[in-house]
């Protein structure tokens, strides 16, 4: 079978996170990589590999088959609809974006065309999460959602400005992983905070969240977001149903234990989410190969990424009205 | 120090948990027993304590110094307001009532006098509930409260007919619990469901709710309840702040595990309440005495009664409506 | 079915823990109550239980049914011996003696007489231990018996002077544990060392151990011991076998969990025996019942208590000699 | 800093191992690999290095800097000695040989020369016994040292016949770790059975063993193994002393729960050595080039290598006599 002929389009930190997993991936040719911004010695290191800094060139590359988007959010819909529009498979970072109208554009022109899409929203692809979804059926008829997410460090104003807010840039993940468990999400009530940083404010932003989830199939879950766990990174899940529980816990670095008069000590968490799911990222670069090469189902779907972003609105206008809000499904 | 006179009125189940903790306690010395009903070999079995059919004779009883109320619900708030009356101490079963008025009138009743009263919610006086509450300090700023709290079997359409609902019944404990962390609560909002037995709607009840807090000091909480986990009683509680964590894990009767090409086995959580708060009786008792003999302060005082019941009912009227609803506090 | 009359010969510290246990066990009267010493108050507090200072007075007294030996090892045998002619059934504290010529004198007229003997080894009557021998067959055919059994805290001068060394005082549980598991134990080999306290070098004494025990049915085994375990009291056992292991983990007296920037702190063991096995003395009185009054197989029996006896003297021997050291049956 | 020229000698199922991540560490490139059958398609997948049937090319091979050694253990001396010979520095796989004559032959041969010799014992460099060895301080005085390994399957009678024996083959890993922890052993004694495969009786070899150790400095250890643990790899160290114990956990694939009607399930551990210890392979690559290019100091040396042949030896005649055994040191 021939490699898939792949180019980069973005190159900032989590772009070359991507790019060390695909080229240790032998189904993976990468033909160029494209930034607007040059990059240092890029010629010398990679001396197979274009450097371009236009995507249209990339688009416009014939044995290129597929780009996988690490540009900023905003970017993604226009770069997306031209990708299709270009016939390359498509594996876009998330979240899809941040303009509904703009994404809608993007899904219409992804609809019209026989390519492989794929969002990478990287906890999809843990394999403590791919894991509890294998073996779902285990807890009978599913009754409770629960997800803990929590980042190590509260981001400084300067993130927070351009980050779309808890909801969109955070909790998105975590809306996501609800969907890929249970499906639609029908309806979200918030209660947001303010507890870690009050000058979030400057910017309508909050850094403390509980979300109520009602699903289309009855089940009913909750999601607590938090900016600032100082023990670490903590991602945990809890489905609950009519044969039992399933659970994971956190990863730590190593597994050693330190028992002294003062008590019984194991490590922390690992830090964040370059620790826990670098993984996660050659897994997505693994499962899109299959999607292209096998006609394997597309693990997390451009309807996937559209319903995020819903549910995230959602979850921002319930904290302004103090409202539960109805989550509107994409239309066929 | 004399030894505390007490009377135990209603001798049901839970009466009789109390019966045997009683005896063993030095502090105590149990007067008389009270229940409508006749109770076999009585005398026989306790030839030193009376037994009485009306629980005005206990009242009456001069030597009686303190109550301890285990009749049923509806009938407290007229007890405790004769009792208040006879000037004894009482230590009255969860919850403090069920009709708000009558609530209100015992509360004014026992204001006026120099009693103590305490109410029994077994989960303030359980070890590991206290340890928490005795370390708090450490997650520094408090944000997030998480309750997890699971039956281990759903009751029969004969009980919950009369049970008050799922907030009044069992709820309760989880607000009471809320409220002895972070204090008043303002305001709930509940996503409740009937995934386990669909005739609760006969009755108007639920068997899986997930409740949403906030707090007077900007806490923000979640409760979730079901009324079945098929591996045992499920009663956790984390606190979660600025400086960090602080969980309670379930108790098992075992502490083995066991190994296996299966997996690795431990043992489920204690069955049940009786099993896993046994314990709390006792130390409820010790408490009690406390007050009584040193002026120790009440641990769960009548205004915790009353005010769990406002929220049970801000919960359920946010069920009913689909909107938060604020809790009104008890005027002074 | 009437209550077995039992009288307390001994009543130190082990004394008084049993004598709170039988008082709260409907299946006991206790008659009476014998030291050699005076007790301040006991008729005051025990109104209904004779006190006496001569045990051969408890053996004269035809009421007596049963009695329960907890004095000094040393005069364990000759009470025994003398109870077992006056036809008394025998619960003895552990260790059975220290001199096996009068233990084996003892052990001949215990067999003359159609009583109940039965050794307090505490913590074959622990609930975990228990509970692992009742589930022994899931881990097939066994391979490997590992006891860990440390102490708190290391004994002063004074008690290591009288104790019987670390084997007879310390170990002995375990080498009784390890025959409840697994039957006869042919061979020990000990690797014993002085690290914590070099003083006890004066009764010719060690505070650290290493035991490896070999079985008549082909399992081996090892038991490490030390008089000091910062932590709290460490008693862990693991079986291992052809099909699985079965492990017990250590109790604490809280499940709660702390997690800071620290890392994750959980609480540490309960302290000491009278803290782990307090419930033991209760089970142990209940066993004794059931094989007074129901047949019931007596769970530690005589030849028990002189096999652990003989493996202590074993590995004493061991760790003089530095060879491997057999041990002897007891001769039918 | 000019890459490190290395070149592979043996290229069996842990020679590919080691390939795979000298591969993807930047530090090295690969100059040829020997072995003396033929590799199908070698030149093709990878063209730039080349492939050669007598080590003694490579040697002869003046840009070689480094050898890496994974030939049949047998070979092993003849071959660092002509490596030593060469100046050529030698990364050389467990154990360091089986005949002691002709380890300590290539052993003074090494030590005429000015290069890096580093054995490779996986679990040294793997990140959880780095921990516990980076942390033992924590436990003050050491007193004991126990270690669990356990393979998770027998291997078959062809294996057995040429392995060297349970202690040449397996708890040679273990007899590396402890003097990796604590220094020095002195004496050994063992009790060993053949408890899973009675046909290993025909090469005179033993499927389960425990071993105790005596060292140098005091400390006093165990080991126990076994060739079959049916729920996984087990691998697990505890050590304690004065101030408290430090232990490790093993691992597991995924960090799932699964809670039920049955009990707690949790995930088994790792399957074996190979996903177990891993990343190690690559750990020892690192550390082999922090000693070339850096003067890191040896993370395993040569001495190392010998004396635990010499402990393992010294089980092996423990076994066969019944007696506890010396160890002796290398002569300077």
């Amino acid at each position: 079978m021939s490699k898939i002929s792949i180019s980069l389009i973005g190159f900032g930190r989590i772009g070359q996170v991507h790019m060390n997993h695909l080229l240790k991936n032998e189904r993976y040719s990468i033909k160029s990589v494209c930034d607007i911004k040059p990059a240092r010695d890029f010629a010398q290191r990679y001396p197979n590999i274009e450097y371009v800094q236009d995507y249209r060139d990339v688009l416009a590359d014939e044995e290129v088959d597929a780009v996988l988007i690490c540009t900023p959010t905003s970017l993604h819909p226009e770069m997306i609809k031209a990708a299709a529009q270009a016939n390359k498979h498509i594996l876009c970072e998330k979240p899809i974006g941040s303009d509904l109208d703009a994404i809608m554009d993007a899904y219409h022109e992804v609809k019209k065309h026989n390519i492989v899409f794929q969002l990478g929203f990287n906890r999809r692809f843990d394999d403590d999460f791919l894991s509890i979804k294998g073996q779902i059926d285990k807890i009978g008829v599913p009754h409770i959602l629960k997800i803990t997410s929590r980042d190590p460090e509260a981001p400084g104003l300067d993130y927070v400005k351009d980050s779309g807010g808890l909801f969109m840039d955070m909790a998105i993940h975590d809306f996501d992983m609800a969907r890929n468990m249970f499906g639609e999400i029908e309806e979200v009530y918030v209660s947001g905070a303010r507890l870690i940083n009050p000058d979030y404010a400057q910017y309508g932003d909050i850094d403390t969240a509980i979300t109520t989830l009602k699903f289309a199939n009855g089940v009913i879950g909750v999601i607590d977001n938090s900016r600032q766990a100082v023990y670490g990174y903590d991602q945990r899940l809890e489905a609950f149903g009519s044969e039992g529980m399933l659970q994971n816990a956190n990863h730590s670095d190593f597994n050693t234990v330190y028992s002294s008069n003062q008590g019984i000590q194991s490590e922390k968490p690992q830090y964040f989410f370059l620790q826990r799911y670098m993984k996660s990222y050659a897994t997505e670069a693994k499962f899109f190969a299959d999607s292209i090469q096998n006609n394997a189902e597309v693990a997390c779907t451009i309807i996937d990424g559209i319903m995020a972003v819903k549910v995230a609105q959602a979850a921002r206008q319930s904290l302004v009205t103090g409202k539960p809000v109805r989550v509107e499904r994409v239309p066929d």
